[in-house]
């Protein structure tokens, strides 16, 4: 492990201003971040004041205490289980305990955080509230999120990494377009180019759309071979070091139609456009506007589809998340946030729909790219 | 499309039973069960009356109004929204007016069933109601686990051709098992053949563990690069049209030591014990006692850990999944019922650990594997 006391540090200081007696974590990216490491169940909790306490599987014991032992933490900090039952009682245990350490507000409940987003299952959170009446369990977004929507020099390494191992999986899906080929096709080669090139995953399947299919607002692996003269948007979400990538394409079979050619002509000034309007104090509610112009001037507002970028991380979606929680469209950008800019397709229905999306980082300047990777659109048949 | 009518009057019927006015499908397995296809962002409703509405994003109105065409499906059953914000104004909508048509129980809130397991975030969960404060939302297991529990031919014929594109992967891991292999590089390899073989995906990350960390719980990519003398546990989980697949082996990479010797022979015991043992009307608290009766004999008692099963198909765990909802322990099994026997590991905490996973069937005669695959740990160096 990899304890990283300072971000366990800040952590704290955020839970005392928000009056948070503890942080239970149940998701990679809060345990990669305050850890260093991953586990295939992460779970700990984060009092506001003192050490953490990992929960870990009985079994699993002398490997987690060699790992803790290699970071210079004592022996108090592991609580062990055997079974579910045996890890909710040691999760109720502990937040007695720490209630009953740092005592519980003036008129109210001990307020408790956990990070609420799509990998938060419901029945864990109704469980966590049933098997702990005497606490109010709430998001743990306004103490994270200020911490970890900016990167600091070592994530931002790897995010770069993790967009050039995307860059090979695109080059790898590129070669592949031709009339014929199969998305699962595409999506077996550039799976094993990604992992080749050092990927443990990826956050999301891999999208390879054709043809109608480029509309869906989310992609998936389209069912119908391509065809000369189809659309395909790839859509590649490798990992590294639990940091994500997101890198997309539009590519077209032989020479574009003029539907086509319209929709990569806007696109292609959305994002210069939009990169600029990327500056600390901007909103994704202005990115969009931005967009929005641009698309009238081509004739195409009536295509615009909002939240044209979103956070990302050690989450794939990271504040600010526009898509995901509404509010999050008035949430200012920070100098140094990284974001994707080209979430959102630009799309005909019924005919085919458009979006390069990459990684930028917020500078006062405007969205910095964290690696170019080209927009050549074409394939020659 | 190739929507399941007969299953969704089942589910109607089960509604109409448990008092539901409505189901809100949030998920891939039930959205593939109700609809036999899958969508990236899967989401209807379910009347206890009446058509299904399949909501979608507005740009994917033509691909899924053709699909539902070739289904004979009418006008009425697309909800289309623009934004997040429009989806959830389409569902509040909907809700309102399924409840308006078919009323209101006498003293209490209509009842709208949700899936709530995993893949069901919290998050949407509280927003569903505070949106919907004339409802009360409940889990809908008490309608979909009776019919999703048993399969019928045409699913069981995927869950086969499942196991049988995870053998294909096994058979790779085990040619690249050698001294100085990563479980990277082995992951890496055996996502590739799987995929080529036809899995659509995995349904967990492939898990590669070397040595001491084949006791976890769960299972990651080991760090270190497997060294001779070593156990190594590989657990695949593949996925054809949605349906899950489960094989885990353990293999020792040499002969193997005394303690080594020791688990395998106990893990080979446990397996046909338990199969007989999976008879309808027995439950995973009973397979358990079975399970801890044979360690007892080999004097393995005190490393047992309950939960040697769950159920699958078109969820990795299905009912009874007693490591994730403890009642499920004293589910009784059915005839038909779909679930691995090894989920479990067999480990001596600092030493190593085994286990054997397959999928068997439930039958009045046990259980009847669906596919076999070799137990055949040593690897010659």
């Amino acid at each position: 492990m990899d304890i990283r006391r300072d971000r366990i540090e800040r952590v704290q200081a955020g839970m005392r201003e928000q009056g948070l007696v503890a942080i239970v974590v149940l998701n990679h990216d809060d345990y990669r971040y305050l850890f260093g490491v991953d586990r295939t169940q992460p779970r700990a909790v984060v009092p506001v004041e003192g050490p953490p306490t990992i929960i870990a599987f009985a079994g699993e014991e002398p490997e987690i205490r060699a790992s803790l032992a290699a970071d210079g933490v004592g022996d108090g900090d592991v609580l062990l289980f055997g079974s579910v039952g045996g890890q909710i009682h040691e999760v109720v245990g502990l937040l007695r305990e720490v209630v009953a350490r740092v005592g519980a507000p003036v008129g109210g409940l001990p307020k408790v955080g956990v990070q609420m987003w799509f990998d938060t299952p419901a029945f864990l959170i109704e469980l966590l509230r049933k098997v702990n009446p005497g606490i109010e369990v709430v998001s743990s977004d306004p103490v994270m999120d200020p911490l970890r929507m900016t990167k600091d020099e070592g994530e931002l390494a790897l995010m770069v990494e993790a967009q050039r191992v995307a860059g090979i999986g695109m080059d790898r899906a590129r070669e592949l377009l031709r009339p014929g080929v199969t998305a699962h096709e595409i999506a077996t080669e550039v799976t094993y180019a990604l992992m080749k090139a050092g990927a443990a995953r990826t956050s999301t399947p891999i999208y390879v759309t054709f043809g109608i299919e480029t509309c869906m607002l989310h992609g998936r692996l389209s069912p119908k071979p391509l065809q000369r003269g189809e659309l395909a948007v790839i859509d590649l979400t490798p990992q590294v070091e639990g940091y994500c990538a997101n890198l997309a394409r539009t590519f077209v079979l032989g020479a574009p139609d003029g539907q086509q050619h319209a929709l990569l002509d806007a696109y292609a000034e959305v994002i210069p456009a939009v990169r600029a309007a990327m500056q600390p104090g901007a909103t994704v509610a202005d990115l969009d506007a931005v967009v929005g112009t641009v698309l009238a001037r081509h004739g195409l507002a009536e295509y615009h589809v909002n939240g044209i970028g979103h956070g990302l991380g050690l989450r794939f979606e990271e504040t600010p998340a526009s898509t995901i929680i509404p509010p999050h469209r008035n949430v200012p950008l920070r100098d140094g946030m990284t974001m994707t800019i080209g979430h959102t397709v630009l799309a005909i229905p019924g005919l085919g729909g458009v979006r390069h999306e990459d990684v930028y980082r917020v500078t006062t300047t405007g969205g910095r790219i964290l690696l170019p990777y080209p927009v050549d659109p074409v394939i020659e048949t």
